[in-house]
């Protein structure tokens, strides 16, 4: 593990509208932040055709707000870290986020994760830990000599199952998505459908719509992990963060914001949900 | 009483972001929307020097931002009704809002109010409806040849000053305001700064800074009114509208948003509320 050096005051998760507004507030109360996400900011925004509820924009096109919002952080001076948190564990004082072999530390997190639309598949959770992970990396050296199964839903995947290969008896990948891989030769890609999971006290098989396939280990590599999976003892309700008004969720020092809090999905209530996180750690913050 | 013929959907009391963040929601929601207000928008908006935490708008004047939500509000057809509204009852299956002489009609109502800073003076809420009102116009009546007083907190309460001049015996206007007055000549003015009510059951002395007077009435006419003056039965603590996450107040179809309803108070967290009540009231409507 490497563990980087600088313990930032506030770790934000998420670069969507709620990211990005708890990142604009939180660096204008002069905190040392980071922010994890992607450059393209969210996928689901870009991928907006028109926008018209979200108060000042008027007909605006996804891609245009999006390059709204990142001319006001580049403005800023903030820059999102494009890495992916696997954990985040409150270790009193400060948390501890883990990127595979990396450790980031904040004294205080927002999760501004989004929503994951995808659903567990028939007995993904109930052999979590027992087989089925979310971390492939994290986790490859339980599977030395072993038969390892990756479900990718993005190219990130690719990574992750080469770096297993060098481990494992045999990987298999099954990509979610379209477009050419970049997978070592000993990588059997699998085009198929997953929809069961099966075993007795540990993952035996996974059943795909025309095949079925033994494996030890079974990886889901989602677009984002569930909250409840990124952050251990976090209080989740019926898929939800759960939060007071102040964005305060049941860890100290730990906020949350935008859709993965819970409904509406809309930009301008996730933006101004970040705010009030930002606002909410900010205090936390001063408080010490 | 002028009854106004038409029942909106959705009544919205507060041209402020939340407000207008609810009317434009309402709105592309095909709703019938009022939304009472003022054309500058927001008092408080238009004299923020320098906005930098509204995710999408950095380094704006609050007079900048005040007018990226007129060109929205006006593109989508909306236009601000300048009244003010006195009371609002729950009726059942619908509001009535009243402003002096009228009465409009509206399915639901959203309160995006903001806050009022002035507190109530010492002795002023113990005499509610003891001799202290809110509304000179609607009370009017009840102090024909009497002794009434008026504190003005802004121009407004001028019209409402010569009003009652009409039926009281005697009119003391006190301007909590600079400017040039346009009163009756039958309007004492007086300058100064009441601190004090006081009384037995009822009414009887105003004390101020430099002198005391007599009097029946008393009205003190703020820029806005407290929301548990304006709607009785709200549920109201530490002076904030109680609501929960999805904006309902505890008046079924009375739901609020954005300083009104707590901290912090902030544009982009207003507007995100005012869109929840929005999609709230809608959601409400849909299931009569």
């Amino acid at each position: 593990m490497v563990k980087m050096m600088e313990r930032y005051d506030i770790a934000i998760v998420g670069s969507g509208p709620a990211g990005l507004s708890a990142a604009i507030n939180s660096k204008i109360r002069n905190k040392n932040i980071i922010i994890f996400g992607n450059n393209d900011l969210s996928f689901k925004l870009i991928k907006a055709p028109k926008i018209n509820n979200y108060l000042g924009f008027f007909n605006v096109s996804g891609n245009d707000l999006k390059n709204h919002f990142k001319e006001h952080i580049d403005s800023m001076g903030i820059s999102i870290t494009e890495e992916r948190i696997n954990n985040i564990y409150a270790m009193g004082d400060y948390f501890a986020l883990m990127v595979n072999e990396k450790i980031y530390e904040s004294k205080s997190v927002i999760l501004a994760t989004g929503i994951e639309y995808t659903r567990p598949i028939e007995g993904e959770e109930e052999f979590i830990g027992k087989g089925v992970g979310y971390c492939a990396t994290c986790d490859a050296p339980l599977y030395k000599n072993k038969v390892v199964t990756i479900v990718g839903y993005n190219k990130e995947g690719e990574e992750d199952a080469n770096y297993v290969s060098e481990l494992a008896s045999k990987v298999y990948y099954i990509p979610m998505y379209k477009g050419e891989l970049s997978l070592n030769n000993n990588v059997e890609v699998i085009k198929d459908v997953p929809f069961r999971v099966e075993g007795n006290s540990k993952v035996e098989k996974l059943i795909l719509k025309n095949r079925e396939i033994e494996t030890d280990g079974l990886f889901f590599l989602r677009n984002s992990l569930s909250p409840a999976q990124l952050v251990p003892g976090l209080l989740v309700e019926n898929g939800h963060i759960s939060v007071d008004r102040l964005m305060n969720t049941n860890i100290l020092g730990c906020f949350a914001a935008g859709d993965c809090i819970g409904k509406p999905y809309q930009y301008i209530k996730a933006a101004g949900e970040g705010q009030i996180a930002a606002l909410s750690a900010v205090s936390y913050l001063d408080s010490k």
